[in-house]
């Protein structure tokens, strides 16, 4: 299929490091290289020519699938250089054609992926003592930069041509859009007022003051660079590898996914969506498992991809940006679950026993990471809690996730699941009994929000009362009545109710202005505290995405549209 | 003048309790009853009726100035009793026609200036321990309810048709754009999924179920409400009036602020500013005190409002008031000081030395409320540090909040300030000796931004060493060099590269896009934590900016355009 086809028939995420053709991944012990060498004639839609290791949505697909693969395949890699095959140029950001061509929202979907694999890197270096060193071999401008800056290490070479820079506010009358006003200040500490001075300063900055200014950790002429960055990358590995006493110390492949799609229909092992356009909605069923966990994590290593968590996240992690990219006109996602609620605590006990396990860790984090990127989906999250679920534990945290969560009091008079429109696949029917949710210890800690807080401490900031008893109440089924009385779902309708309730809610939902949708879920699903990550997606993007829709970048007069042709922007000069 | 010619000549802040169209302010020893019955007739723009207490800019400047005189001519209250002069209503919010007829800008420099206020009210109640208590003696919608929420107690009367309700978003396809979705749960906990579900309902939600999600504090049969009010506000005024000991208890009155306005200047006596179209930049200049500081606290209180600090500092307000609101293309703001640092610091030390006197204590408060309020303009803001300037202790706050700041190094060849265009008034010449700047106590944490930090804390976030060496250096001179050394200051040249240097980042900054700037200072601003004042002037109105751009929103077919025609919005379903 020819990639305009490809593009038509919806963007896949799915790829294998085989079929990369921006990006060369190589694994030497415990120091991995990741070089990124830009396929000019690569790009994932006609109009643009990715020069100078720019790039589009096609490249950091597969930089997000080597992120994440070197987690899952490369456990005994330590650190991850990151570099440049083109000859002095690192790389020059997202590429400016493709980003004034795009509609807003292809811009706002594209932005919002690139930060969360860069956050992925990040929390790579975290909890998987994956460290991320950028050696800039050549310049690195905009996004280029902005990548450097989501490693822990920067070195620059010093060649007297080599900066770094953010070039958007001055050539492109943009913001630098993922993450970098963040990082600098937040993350690598640089002074206001220099930052501010460095971000409208076009051609960047290199050598001393690049240093003096942390906009970089080292500089090192070009001729001792590559020795350099060795030695750094072997110092930086030089802590213990993770897997070390560890039972199973090599990786598991990260076998290809299976995965059907039909107009309307995506449907995997465990995950499936029924794509309903003319209501506007999104159908997502996740199956729990079809068997008890494995006895102890010789045999989860053994399952390795086939693991239900695993095979469960990677399913819900693509559809999650299958949806978001190429569906979206569905603005409502109805979550549901099915299956049997003590097998899914099952597999979280194992995995949350497992703390010395790197696979276990590896498991919860990905998880943790699929769940966040939920949070930052500009979709409404309606969560249906009926007859036959399994919102236990981990899965219970689709429905904390969700904007509201209805939960069926007592049955079904039909009886039946196909009543309310559930089609679970893979699961065992468990229509006679009344819904029942479980907290868990998936719930009350191990898989934070962005903002730093469990789903459920999110839920009653404010409010620890309310916070402990929905803990305390952890780890025993609990039915419709007790989950409204603890404040665990929104609301608990009968059979008599229910249709009208979920029916008139979900009309209601598509009814709004999407726009507006965005913002409220935008602001009321990060109560509390903020983080790096949470300013990312919060303050940063909100003002870049107003800053795309006015006509001082993307007017026909605007900067965005002009950049490259010789004639400047115009701008109408009130300060808003 | 009629209001037209008032609003074309340019929008007045300044205003007195007489000349009060919409609000009646009474005071009964520790109580203080705040009514609002706006005029219908009374807008500040034509076009428009303030029906149902609604408001626009010119209701809000009148509460704005009570909020602020009760602290300075009312000590002695300690409780605020917001209600409505209306039957059944308390306030419909924000007038939509006014929002719908408006332009972008003046949209969002009005919802700036309202959540000023609002956070003005709380600020009262945390540091001057007025309490604010929203008496709702009938319906409160949108930023009627926002008003309310700004209120520490809301008492709603429970009458089966008086709510309280955002119905911005089904209604308008807006969102609650002063700090509602914000407040409701991080300020009063109500949880994300009521809360969602409370947004979206535009007939709102009274009585209990209004108590039980926290969304009021006490509903009130409406027989006993004014009773139940008059008890409450007597309860929560019984905590000690914060004037008990004080030398000198009684208010002082807030004078008129004279003001001269011309096309190119504006004039007080402490403070002026020159406009300069062409290059698009206003320069302020703030003249220091011209006499020491008095002795004590009780000729403070005798000089009232001439006290240089609270003087200087109401000229201040004003003024970036008026230039935000009526010169929307000046973009950037030159800032400087004319003075002896000397006598700055002495009248600092008298505030700050006087922690129990709380006249002392609000023009501290004051002054902390406009940084903040320079901290959140949509303009450049550049700090021009010349021989004879006075940026020591709460001056030197200026240059630190501004995006960058030059310092000369040595003096000008011409020895004069006109060389540079600084033109003091009212300040003695010390154009022979190079400038110093002096960091004091004022910077070490009295005058804390939005974030918690003090600027100096945010400039260094992150190096604590880099801040215990600028604190280190408290107290003393501190010279061009130097002050660039300890990262005081951006840059300092001397007068060979001086002017070239500031020419050039002054032209420079003019021809980038003014909304990048904005987002980008509004990013870079806030380093560090965040609070929820930073996350109202953040997140959230980043998002509201965002909206009100959409053709969604304010389109000829958009929610906010056609509200009151009886035609439905229509809206490009994409979510984004």
């Amino acid at each position: 299929m020819s990639q305009v086809a490809q593009v038509e028939a919806g963007v896949e995420f799915r790829v294998q490091p085989e079929q990369y053709r921006h990006w060369r991944l190589s694994v030497d012990g415990p120091v991995a290289t990741l070089v990124m060498d830009v396929a000019e004639d690569g790009g994932l839609v006609p109009g643009y020519e990715l020069k100078l290791n720019s790039y589009d949505l096609g490249v950091d697909i597969e930089l997000h699938d080597a992120v994440q693969r070197l987690r899952f395949e490369h456990p005994e890699v330590r650190v991850v250089v990151l570099t440049s095959g083109k000859e002095k140029v690192f790389c020059a950001g997202a590429n400016i054609k493709m980003l004034a061509a795009s509609a807003h929202s292809w811009k706002v979907n594209f932005c919002k992926f690139t930060n969360e694999t860069r956050n992925g890197m990040e929390d790579a270096t975290a909890h998987s003592g994956q460290v991320y060193l950028a050696a800039l071999n050549g310049s690195a401008s905009g996004g280029g930069y902005e990548l450097a800056l989501a490693c822990e290490h920067i070195m620059l070479v010093d060649d007297r041509s080599s900066v770094v820079s953010l070039p958007e506010l001055p050539l492109l009358g943009v913001l630098p859009g993922t993450g970098g006003l963040t990082r600098v200040t937040d993350k690598r500490h640089v002074r206001r007022d220099l930052a501010d001075y460095f971000a409208t300063r076009a051609e960047g900055i290199g050598g001393r003051r690049a240093r003096a200014w942390r906009l970089v950790d080292e500089i090192v002429p070009r001729p001792a660079f590559d020795q350099a960055v060795r030695e750094r990358a072997l110092a930086l590995a030089e802590s213990p590898p993770r897997t070390v006493g560890e039972a199973s110390p090599s990786g598991i492949e990260l076998t290809p996914l299976a995965k059907e799609r039909t107009a309307e229909t995506i449907s995997y092992r465990w995950v499936a969506a029924r794509l309903d356009r003319s209501a506007g909605l999104a159908e997502l069923t996740v199956s729990g498992p079809d068997a008890d966990a494995p006895a102890d994590v010789v045999s989860m290593h053994a399952l390795g991809a086939d693991f239900w968590p695993l095979a469960m996240t990677r399913e819900l992690d693509d559809l999650i940006l299958d949806l978001r990219t190429n569906e979206p006109e569905l603005g409502t996602w109805v979550l549901r679950t099915a299956g049997d609620p003590r097998r899914v605590l099952g597999f979280d006990e194992l995995l949350l026993a497992s703390t010395g396990d790197w696979l276990a860790r590896e498991i919860v984090h990905f998880y943790k990471r699929t769940l966040k990127r939920l949070d930052v989906t500009s979709r409404s999250l309606i969560a249906l809690i009926e007859p036959g679920s399994c919102f236990a534990g981990s899965l219970l945290e689709l429905a904390l996730a969700a904007d509201r969560s209805f939960m069926l009091s007592g049955l079904f008079e039909s009886g039946t699941l196909e009543a309310s429109g559930a089609a679970p696949n893979g699961s065992q029917r468990r229509d006679g009994v009344p819904a029942t949710i479980v907290v868990g210890a998936a719930n009350l800690g191990p898989l934070p929000m962005g903002n730093g807080l469990s789903r459920l401490a999110t839920r009653f900031f404010g409010d620890e009362a309310g916070l402990a008893a929905a803990a305390g109440a952890a780890g025993r089924p609990i039915d419709a009545a007790e989950a409204a009385e603890l404040g665990l779902v929104t609301f608990a309708p009968d059979d008599i109710d229910w249709d009208d309730e979920v029916r008139l809610a979900l009309e209601e939902r598509s009814s709004f202005s999407p726009d507006a949708l965005t913002g409220l879920e935008a602001n009321y699903r990060f109560a509390g505290p903020e983080t790096m990550e949470t300013k990312i997606f919060g303050r940063l993007t909100a003002w870049q995405n107003w800053i795309f829709n006015r006509p001082n970048a993307s007017g026909p007069d605007g900067a965005l549209r002009r950049y490259g042709t010789g004639q400047r922007a115009e701008f109408d000069r009130k300060r808003v």
